[in-house]
């Protein structure tokens, strides 16, 4: 049995949120966009389907979860959800608040720009983050 | 009750495939990427979080059940799941097939060069996909 290890560049890219059931939630270190990552803890998964189907029904449950937090925090014109990991192999999901003045809208958000972290390490929406996710 | 029509663009851009219970499956007349939409045939929706808590059930039985028919069909590199709807409000769902000689690869797909419609209307594809989705 293999432990669970984050992948290092999505580790790089982002902030630690909280653990759910199944998924690592993490805040990506980029202020343009409240932007969260995903991540199945389940060593070797590259797609969804690689998940058994109660994962599979979990990692559903928990994009929702991260969906209606952010929803709810950011009040978004659009929310973004998306597995793609075309150049990072480890399954993970992106849940992404996006507004009609932001900097890639209405493009999807990856490769636009520079990051731009954030100053106090995310910590204000962190918080809130997880005081909604409870 | 309204009922459901299929958004202008979205018809425009793609080649009807077949209903499921709940989605509307639709083949992107790209022959460039193997590309599916799933439009839950729900008048109104634009957000997953906007159908209903079966409905949303079923949308990822439908999502996971077109990714495990193009893999079957296409045995691409990555598979690539998204809900983003920024251009289009409809709520409908991408299912990617990708390749690393493809021609957006490693991007996503979006707004990437010029598509090329198949020359047949993509019935042969279609054809498979109908057989393999049952």
């Amino acid at each position: 049995m293999v432990d669970f290890e984050l992948d290092k560049r999505l580790a790089t890219d982002s902030l630690p949120v909280t653990d759910l059931a199944l998924g690592r939630v993490r805040l990506m270190n980029d202020r343009r966009f409240p932007w969260l990552l995903l991540v199945p803890r389940r060593p070797g998964c590259v797609e969804v389907l690689d998940l058994d189907d109660a994962d599979q029904e979990r990692l559903w449950t928990e994009i929702r979860l991260l969906a209606e937090a952010l929803r709810a925090i950011s009040a978004p014109d659009k929310l973004n959800i998306a597995a793609l990991g075309n150049q990072v192999a480890q399954l993970h999901v992106h849940v992404i608040a996006r507004f009609r003045n932001d900097a890639a809208w209405p493009a999807p958000i990856w490769g636009v720009g520079k990051p731009e972290p954030y100053p106090d390490e995310g910590q204000a929406l962190i918080e809130r983050l997880t005081a909604q996710l409870g």
